[in-house]
């Protein structure tokens, strides 16, 4: 049986440009229209920071506070296999906290799965042509998604070659050979898991792009390590035999914090070769196929959002992007114009205008959300969650 | 007296997916419309490589040749203060060779000026949120289209850089004080420059986000310097001081290789806090803001191209766009999707499928471009030339 996951509401407590918004969702296709620069995108940020505790757009979390805010804090009430739950995050500066139904997480760890989400943003282009470390983190996250193992090895692995890299410089010699016993460990699992995760996506990228290019594209990926041999011992061995000149350079060259992954599009480098609108398909592709490995793997449908939906698209690859998005579950798109998208009657349209929320559905008149349901305080009562599971 | 420079015919052959097109253009609007990947901004490309001698997408020429052809070769006829004139560059995969009004040119840095292209394409986003390379190439491109003595000291900066980092790493101290003091005395010359470059584009460029943006937002240039000072005495000085360090990371750590251009809008980090459609506006406004530099510069207006028009921004920002897009001169535009800007009685249509070009002109059906003005090989007639200019 097919596990649905669907968000029923979100609550914007000074996060971005929201003082205090209240959102409603429908469980199939929400479009998000307004203006540049109204906060289209940071109601995308918002579900993909409750997914990830991190933001697709910067590093730090202080961005993320609205202006001269003492604090942010998000709130997310869903159902996923029958179950309605709720998901909180707050930071004040300096703590991020975490609530799952009650219950406080101690780690980004345990955040991983609760609600999934995959996001396709603008700046995804540089997937295809961006430097490695975009691609890597795509992997990374990704991975981290379904095996939280990955995610301690990952840890480790910088850990153990910060560790290194400063003996290095410091010319101590002692304890290097068991810090890079510690990265060949952790580095041999990285590289392996993301091999794996390079096959299994290939298959749905292909498919994907096929439908998107009307047949015509096709698309291969392969992973390109920073050393011929993956196994730990020949890892740990190049690198006690690589010390002499990374001294010099203070720097790891080689291990999977050094690797890529390479993209063909019709046998060519995408790099390279990709128009504009191919780049798009191709990392469009790339995250519906992301979407349907989480799903397997997680057993429910991740939320799939698209920031700037059809943009760079010529008509004909929009509307097989539409056919394509269909089957998905429950979507978030924003768009600068209007969305003459949704032709389903499960749809709201959520006008906003610096920071303000409007809905209508189908065919009403926009409202204020407020009035939809009320601007009684947090929490939400939980009949209102229930409902939403019906 | 404004002087106008109109492109009338542009050949292409072997070039990307073109194997032989002639277009005539018009000397106001020239719509380009496509599927992706039909090859649109390949027209874009090859007027930007008619005037600067490299591609905006590859730093490699044999990338630009079409797949098994010996050689690409790109020709374009246009009228400059009256006079009609012809360019003509070829590479045959070792070679490059330019032609201007049959006088062999001998470098790059003659070519540039001889026919002024501004290009504004969605890589441009790269200038808010790129690296600090994506912001010093605008600058040293910029600035080396009206001053040729520019050009002539990056060339010796970074030559002059070369031979220090390499003395640096074989350890020869003998002749470094040599390169420093070339280093210094060029690089004086670029960071004197850019920062010039600078304050006479900051004014255009906030009249440019003003109107953009419907007088909503304003936009701040700074220069970010490697080091305090901008005296050539004291850059070799420092240069001198850091050797000791700089042969152990075996690069050199300041000078204009390392500084950036610093974007601020409406008071905040533009890279941070821009929106999508805010960066766009911000990278539209910078390229109008050189576009208008130098054609006072340069004594006549620049071609100004805009690949994919319109993308992201909102339905105001589009229409303050062609506003400010009108009183250019001749413009040429891409799309996707039809475009709906061409509303004077000057345009011209491009429909491109597979690297074949179909044109109209206002409510005239597509007829394909030969039949416009026969097959005739190249060269065009000068009488055709000479009509153009009329």
């Amino acid at each position: 049986m097919e596990c649905e996951c669907r968000l029923s509401h979100l609550i914007l407590t000074n996060f971005r440009n929201y003082q205090e918004a209240r959102l409603s969702f429908s469980p199939k296709v929400n479009c998000i229209v307004g203006a540049n620069a109204q906060g289209k995108t940071n109601l995308l940020e918002a579900l993909y920071f409750l997914s990830t505790g991190r933001s697709f757009r910067t590093p730090h979390l202080f961005h993320l506070i609205r202006r001269e805010a003492p604090f942010f804090s998000l709130e997310a009430h869903f159902v996923k296999e029958n179950v309605a739950q709720a998901l909180k995050i707050t930071y004040d500066g300096k703590t991020r906290r975490i609530l799952h139904n009650q219950t406080s997480l101690r780690s980004l760890s345990q955040l991983f799965g609760i609600l999934p989400v995959v996001i396709y943003s603008p700046d995804d282009v540089q997937l295809i042509t961006g430097a490695p470390a975009k691609r890597r983190r795509f992997l990374d996250i990704h991975i981290s998604q379904y095996d939280p193992l990955y995610l301690a090895h990952l840890v480790r692995y910088f850990q153990a070659m910060k560790q290194r890299n400063h003996l290095l410089k410091s010319q101590e010699e002692a304890s290097l050979s068991i810090w890079e016993e510690q990265m060949a460990r952790s580095g041999a699992y990285l590289i392996e898991k993301r091999k794996e995760a390079l096959i299994t996506l290939c298959v749905p990228l292909q498919r994907n792009l096929a439908l998107l290019s009307g047949q015509k594209e096709t698309i291969d990926l392969a992973y390109h390590t920073s050393f011929p041999v993956g196994q730990k011992e020949e890892f740990a061995a190049l690198l006690a035999k690589g010390r002499e000149k990374e001294r010099r350079l203070g720097s790891t060259l080689i291990g999977p914090h050094r690797d890529d992954l390479f993209l063909s599009l019709n046998s060519q480098e995408a790099r390279l070769y990709a128009s504009e609108g191919q780049k798009r398909c191709c990392a469009c592709s790339l995250r519906l196929a992301e979407w349907q490995l989480l799903k397997e793997r997680l057993g429910v449908s991740p939320l799939f959002c698209i920031d700037d939906f059809g943009v760079h698209l010529d008509e004909m690859r929009e509307k097989f992007l539409k056919e394509a998005l269909f089957p998905l579950g429950q979507l978030f798109l924003t768009s600068p114009k209007p969305l003459s998208f949704c032709e389903t009657k499960e749809r709201r349209h959520f006008h906003i205008r610096e920071g303000a929320v409007m809905v209508s559905d189908g065919a009403k008149k926009p409202v204020p959300e407020e009035t939809l349901y009320g601007s009684a305080l947090f929490p939400l009562a939980t009949e209102q969650i229930a409902q939403a599971a019906d």
